[in-house]
């Protein structure tokens, strides 16, 4: 689990991602559109820096060219002696946390937003590792606030004891923003618009922490990953059955046991046998296919976010002599 | 233009084509269950054929590997001499066309229905060369009175003097179901089954003009396509904007001169020029970026469809000796 301390100083080196994923296109053209005309991500207090993270990919249109780049921020691939059968995106991998990083050290950039689209109706989801990254907490709180209609919800993805593995865990501080249901290659005007606001709202966000702004203690709702779930297969590996109409579409409802999760081509209801009432996401996520993943089961948790207290002022510039 | 002529036979050489593109997964998964499991296709007069038309697309989950399978039925690709250094799916193209055809001979299939999705919001969309295919036009009329519920709309693909070129082409008649809106990858229920019940639907009608069923004259609406409409770009080919949101989701809804199409990332409006209403289609399809198709500009006809008679009965079997 990480504990990402709050920071003692404004948030000046702060960069914005789009296309990780080479075919989740708002951040992809978002990122694009930003190294042409950057003015968009500048605040009185500091610039945010447009990076697309993976450009091979994107040119192919494809999730990844050899391997998926956002799980490749492991201390394993990032230390490792390069060499020249290495894959594109440990390569890039690398690349990138020489630029925002490295990973886990003082010279790490302050906060990186990536930008992720995916084809399960996950709505607005804000992505962060754990509940102890209090900083994000406040910015997932602030966009709630700020964005009441998109019902923002937030998706803790850490399993307990595992390693941070996200190109955000190699800034100081990180948010994913994870918007669907968009089909892959597919820029849709609602969805890019609606990410547009909310990095400008993020940006905001940061720029009022960084003018002395302190915000209050709350109370927080959030779904926190326990499990995955594959589809039923054949005994040589392929599909035998799909997401059950009754439950595609339905990201973040209760999944009660005994409802039906998947159905079998020879037309058999496959129940959920879970003990307890679960929260499916990203069902039906035409990348997770490849991972054996038909969902994400989680758990709905409520706690509570400390108060981020304001900076102190910056001391008062030395008199002129 | 194609004009086919009526069948004087029954219909006993019938396939069902999935994964023409390797990426539309209710062809893809239907064809692979009915390779295990076809009783489902079987008809009194006859049993359909189930192909998975390009096994290696399907296998990367990508619409092709060198080139698109669905344009490379033409006389060019299927009667030049084979090379070893041929794209994959021309390889792919004249071994179907060995399986279903020759093409425009009198060896080839009867019948080939082709299983297509879109990202795009085309609903149950049912796709022809022209209004010549009177066969095809009946079984279109007989879908949509089967299932009223699902507005059935037909798209005419065939432009003028246009040489065919679709895997269809290769058989003596032919329809493709283009179901939509599904990310690519991705295998929804709700279309999987629905699909599947036009299937069954389009095998009851052959059953029933091969038993003797003589089916009247009727007036058919379809929509022709007159042009392709490309993204805004850059003057580095890059894209420059994306579809309207006011345009997005509205296949086969009518576009007034005047209403928006783009919006630029700059945030500016393009309107559609065009001097009369145009009926888009195929909007945002994911496939067609590369293609430097945004959308299908076509026209809403209506015409005359002429009755198809029944086969004259069989002759009756020779007195036993």
């Amino acid at each position: 689990m990480c504990s990402r301390p709050e920071p003692r100083e404004p948030l000046r080196r702060v960069a914005v991602v789009g296309g990780t994923h080479g075919n989740e296109m708002s951040g992809v053209y978002l990122a694009r559109h930003w190294l042409r005309a950057p003015g968009e991500l500048r605040r009185p207090s500091f610039s945010a820096v447009p990076v697309l993270a993976n450009p091979a990919a994107t040119a192919a249109c494809r999730r990844y060219v050899d391997c998926d780049l956002n799980r490749t921020f492991t201390s394993a691939f990032l230390t490792a002696r390069a060499h020249p059968d290495d894959p594109y995106e440990v390569t890039r991998a690398r690349e990138l946390n020489q630029l925002l990083g490295p990973k886990a050290s003082g010279q790490a950039f302050d906060f990186v937003l990536d930008l992720h689209n995916t084809t399960a109706s996950m709505g607005t989801c804000l992505i962060a590792e754990s509940t102890h990254n209090v900083f994000a907490m406040h910015l997932c709180r602030h966009l709630q606030l700020q964005s009441p209609e998109l019902s923002c919800r937030v998706f803790l993805y850490q399993l307990p004891g595992e390693e941070s593995y996200s190109v955000s865990s190699v800034a100081k501080n990180g948010l994913g923003l994870e918007l669907g249901p968009q089909p892959q290659g597919v820029l849709r005007a609602d969805l890019l618009i609606r990410m547009r606001a909310l990095v400008a709202a993020a940006l905001d966000f940061i720029q009022l922490f960084n003018q002395g702004t302190a915000f209050p203690a709350f109370e927080m709702e959030a779904y926190r990953k326990v499990s995955s779930v594959n589809f039923p297969r054949t005994e040589a590996g392929e599909l035998a059955g799909m997401v059950h109409p009754q439950l595609q579409d339905r990201d973040f409802e209760p999944l009660r046991p005994g409802a039906p999760v998947f159905q079998t081509f020879s037309g058999k209801d496959v129940l959920y046998e879970g003990e307890a009432t679960a929260y499916p996401v990203f069902i039906n996520e035409a990348a997770y296919y490849e991972k054996g993943i038909a969902f994400f089961q989680t758990e709905k948790v409520t706690f509570s976010v400390p108060a981020l207290p304001a900076l102190a002022p910056a001391p008062a510039p030395a008199p002129a002599p």
